[in-house]
């Protein structure tokens, strides 16, 4: 945790804060600050500075705030990944929230198993836990916007060439294929498949919704691998 | 796992294996293969291919090799990483391996806790396994170099500078700082600090030796995550 990133809630005062639970926790176990310790905060969806430690014991963090700083713009960038497994999706949604990506699709694809679809970490309480730890990482307040397409079909042809027109958008995948085009027009939108691969038809379908397809060499990477290797070409 | 990875000792026969184990249940239960089927596979420090099952069951797995394609090439690339804790040790490792990395070296720094070094994770055992899953996941067949520098100054000072010798080193930290150079000499060498960054003394000591600063933008990544967006970033 790099930021102790704040709600709306815990505000007693619009320069007071008071926490209790993970955070409490967090700050007395891991950082280890005493009363009098500055600490980088960052109100959710707002701005960033420090918080003074007035109280810290068991009960409750009281911190001062100073929030004078902007956050980091996020990036012009649509990550679209097909929904990964349970065990690796919270780490996937954490990291491009970490990234700075403004906008997250998860989508299904023919390789993603239905029943992931039911998995308890797609709750949208569990999966916005994720998307701040994302933030508290990278030290952002603002949340990207996170959506999940339960349907290939409707969200390819009829969002997708929206969400692309005036920018640039590419379909990640290993193997030979197009290399990075030197000049991209922004908003890059970036789509990345399931392990296995998009099918066929899955690939023509996102072509013909306008991506292009970009390849990422011999190597095949995981997801949250390869979602981090593309934002750094590209940002 | 997209690719078998095979032992020398696996070999009956240069173009038959048997196995058995982790990778014959997973064969059996997450690729599903029945006899006939054809798998990705690939010889340890050698080729890679297919192996057609001859035999499935819950004693073992036979194959019949065809062995006749080169692994993908290393990337030019050595990676010094401060030794992260174990929880992430694994999966920096195996992620380090599946983006080709030539050389991996895990170094100690200041805000390196030092019951890190004493992690079952860093026996030569426990390292290797995860080198392997990388290979596995990106198919390819060639371990990198990995070495464990437990004392930063002899590193830094004596073995660094030949590591960078016609080539180009970065050292990557967040914030404001030397913005990515165009041209870079291979090879290239990329150090990354550990949680809380290096500290002044030993950035000095980086520079000394031949690293130059390289902001990574205002966003602190996880290990992982930068080390795969600084891999996608130059090659």
């Amino acid at each position: 945790m790099n930021l102790l990133l704040l709600l709306p809630e815990d505000l007693a005062a619009p320069d007071r804060a008071i926490l209790s639970g993970r955070r409490l926790a967090h700050v007395r176990e891991v950082h280890r600050a005493q009363v009098g310790d500055e600490l980088a905060v960052g109100l959710l969806g707002g701005a960033m500075g420090r918080g003074r430690v007035l109280r810290l014991d068991a009960g409750a963090l009281e911190l001062a705030l100073v929030l004078d700083e902007a956050p980091p713009p996020k990036l012009p960038l649509s990550l679209v990944i097909a929904l990964p497994r349970p065990k690796v999706l919270n780490r996937v949604v954490a990291a491009a929230a970490s990234l700075g990506a403004g906008r997250i699709v998860l989508l299904n694809a023919w390789k993603v198993e239905k029943a992931y679809w039911s998995s308890p970490r797609l709750q949208p309480d569990s999966l916005r836990q994720q998307l701040l730890l994302g933030l508290e990482q990278a030290r952002d307040t603002v949340l990207p916007e996170l959506r999940l397409a339960r349907l290939f079909r409707p969200f390819v042809e009829d969002e997708l060439p929206e969400l692309l027109a005036g920018g640039t958008g590419l379909l990640a995948h290993p193997g030979p294929g197009e290399t990075v085009p030197e000049v991209l027009a922004a908003p890059l939108t970036l789509a990345i498949g399931p392990e296995g691969g998009w099918i066929e038809a899955e690939v023509r379908s996102l072509i013909k919704a306008g991506l292009r397809p970009l390849s990422l060499g011999p190597r095949i990477l995981r997801t949250e691998t390869a979602l981090a290797a593309l934002v750094g070409k590209f940002f």
